[in-house]
């Protein structure tokens, strides 16, 4: 069996380029074994050569060009990240030919088009498994093993830190702060969390594989992104009592009037097939036409599970086995407007709890401001209290519009018997 | 953007059959919007052209020839399942350079590589995706998204009949025939059913999964498979009161001298992840040596599910993305050997029911063989009865060697003090 020899650079040696350079240089024969290609690490482009690390020197670089006008290396892995100069770099490594894998979700969510058309130009590819969901491969799901489907819903869980942070606030009982802190002790955390736990990073992931799902460009400004900091322990113990559990859901669905798009901290029930994924773990539900619901778990972060879905990616380049439909794939390429659904126009079930002052017509004033709202209760538990005294009323609804409640929030926030803003989280339990 | 027309003929139309012909003759727009692939249908092969269906009657045959050997068809579906003569069709079909799409799972498992082989020699392919685990695309996960990684284990649960049994028989409390007659009224199972029950199904999946997780030519005689015709519903309470589930799972793992490969009912940890999936659904567990574990869902069974799959496969052929590396991917072609571990060197965690005389020294017998096949207890429950009847032990081991809880089992079933043979199921729990 004659074998396919081929040259890889890496542009940035991180967490996930360095576990993806030890696979290259220590497993080299065994991918072989697998894929039937010999891969060769030939540069790898770093920030500070002199730190100390496991490649050998002589494949270090500090200048890019190095890689990307390097007419020995077919494939340009980058995993940089951000938007520049990574966007220049896979541009420039493009119009010389090269193929290129990247894992960055930001880059792609904001100009993935563009950097799609330039591969589709030049007779080349861009390979992005890593840019979602670490090891699970959602983005060949999407755009190949339920390609017959017209897609209803994808709704993952995109983001390890903010799993892993809820998953020690649901089970462990402990505030977000701490939860936090002790994530970043772990290494599930970055020093500056703001990315993960803004809800942004799961924004950027939904904007990529939204836009594959329904073969449009979306874009993070598309989305309505909520983040977990504003979380209070308090209510994802009343939601645990009620049989929900909490994870910051990115969901894209598609409705009679265009698409809804939004990342948000979600109640989900107990048996959800979403509601057991814990720690650092991801997964992705998706409700096709055709196929029906499929459900994707796997590790979400890590050097590891994420060089995974690189090397795959390195391997489906050099395997030449995009390259042949990239530029026609109309989820890649020759996208389609799409209308977006405002959140205020989006119906879901809604968590509240409002602290109301103990007394006769309370109750009446708050489901007053609700019915006039449209907002009709399923549930509802006042907890048993001295007169006189503030007390938390939590109320789970019936599907409601999200303009309505918002009102409803603003309008309950001003009532004399209501202390503080209400909180208030979406339950989902669009599940057969 | 020009898009690329192909034509199709099906051979066979029962109930994915008429699924596949249905979406390509109501969604052919769809299909081509999401593709770029327009698709036409051309021939579809019948046994009885007299029978009514939906499919126009012009493009129904009787003949595969009109089929096979038609200069205008480029994909043959093969969806009429057993060895021949689909078998010398496909083969037939790829003489002809005609790319193949099949769902046929027991032609694959006994006949794949010589398929596989006919395909490369034509420079064709075969898709096969719709053969294991309905719309859940797994072929394309071992084949490609985790193609960087070793697999060290594939654990699925791979028949919806018997999944949709053991869901009633141990959700319900029904016995086995109740349910089996249940899951046959409804749909769930067929008129004969052995091909399910007796785990020959699961085994044939086992066989084209395990052959791809470890680029190895597995057939099921090398696959030691049980069925769940023998379950007893009184060992399924027990288990439950023991914080089990009973599944029947298809195990390939790779271990240090080879791989064991099985199909048997195995009790599960009610938090193992495979424990919730009920009904006709699918799943598939993936240990790799770099992603770590990845778990599928979907459906396994059902027109629709494995339609979703088929016409993957069939855009997947069309779109021209598995000919470039099929000849040479060393998973499909190029396998190498592969030593199997005999059941009898296979170390599991055992159950056991005995039904033995409650006096004395009963016990003190029944740890003695225990004890000399070198089986350690786990756990041990005798539930109270008067003296001198007969009552169940159940007993669940540490791992122990299959061919010594054999020997065991014979043994225990001569002792004067036990009644009849115990009954016996293996401990899944292998999972972080």
């Amino acid at each position: 069996m004659q074998h396919i020899k081929i040259n890889v650079g890496l542009l940035g040696c991180g967490t996930v380029g360095s576990g993806v350079a030890q696979v290259m240089l220590e497993r080299a024969d065994h991918l072989e074994k697998r894929s039937g290609i010999r891969l060769e690490l030939k540069k790898v482009l770093v920030r500070d050569a002199a730190k100390a690390r496991t490649i050998p020197s002589s494949l270090m670089t500090t200048c890019p060009e190095d890689i990307i006008d390097n007419p020995d290396i077919q494939i340009v892995v980058e995993l940089i990240g951000g938007l520049d100069p990574a966007g220049e770099w896979i541009l420039h490594a493009l119009k010389n030919g090269k193929r290129v894998v990247t894992a960055n979700k930001y880059l792609l969510a904001h100009r993935g088009s563009e950097i799609f058309s330039a591969a589709a130009a030049n007779l080349s590819c861009v390979c992005f498994e890593a840019s979602c969901g670490g090891a699970i491969p959602i983005v060949l799901a999407l755009t190949r093993g339920l390609l017959a489907n017209e897609i209803k819903s994808v709704v993952g869980i995109l983001n390890g830190t903010c799993n892993y942070i809820l998953t020690q606030m649901m089970h462990n009982g402990k505030p977000y702060s701490t939860a936090l802190a002790e994530a970043q002790q772990a290494g599930f955390a970055e020093a500056d969390p703001y990315m993960d736990v803004s809800g942004l990073d799961s924004g950027h992931k939904l904007a990529v594989l939204a836009s594959l799902a329904f073969g449009a460009d979306i874009r993070p400004a598309n989305i309505d992104i909520q983040g977990i900091a504003a979380l209070q322990d308090v209510d994802l113990r009343y939601a645990r009592e009620l049989g929900y559990v909490c994870k910051l859901l990115a969901i894209a669905q598609q409705q009679a009037t265009g698409v809804s798009l939004r990342v948000h901290p979600a109640l989900l029930p107990v048996s959800h097939p979403l509601a057991s994924v814990n720690g650092s773990y991801n997964a992705v539900s998706v409700d096709g036409s055709v196929a029906g619901r499929t459900v994707y778990f796997g590790r979400g972060a890590g050097a590891m599970p994420t060089a995974s879905a690189v090397l795959a990616d390195i391997l489906e380049a050099a395997m030449n086995a995009t390259v042949p439909f990239f530029a026609s794939h109309p989820l890649l390429n020759h996208r389609q407007p799409v209308a977006i659904i405002p959140p205020t126009e989006v119906h879901t079930r809604h968590y509240l709890r409002i602290t109301a002052l103990d007394k006769p017509g309370t109750i009446h004033d708050i489901t007053g401001v609700l019915g006039r709202h449209h907002i009709s209760i399923s549930a509802m538990t006042q907890h048993e209290a001295r007169a006189g005294a503030y007390v938390p009323l939590v109320i789970t609804t019936h599907e409601a519009m999200g303009g309505g409640v918002t009102s409803a929030l603003a309008e309950l926030g001003q009532l004399p018997c209501v202390s503080g803003e209400p909180a208030h989280l979406r339950i989902w339990d669009d599940y057969e």
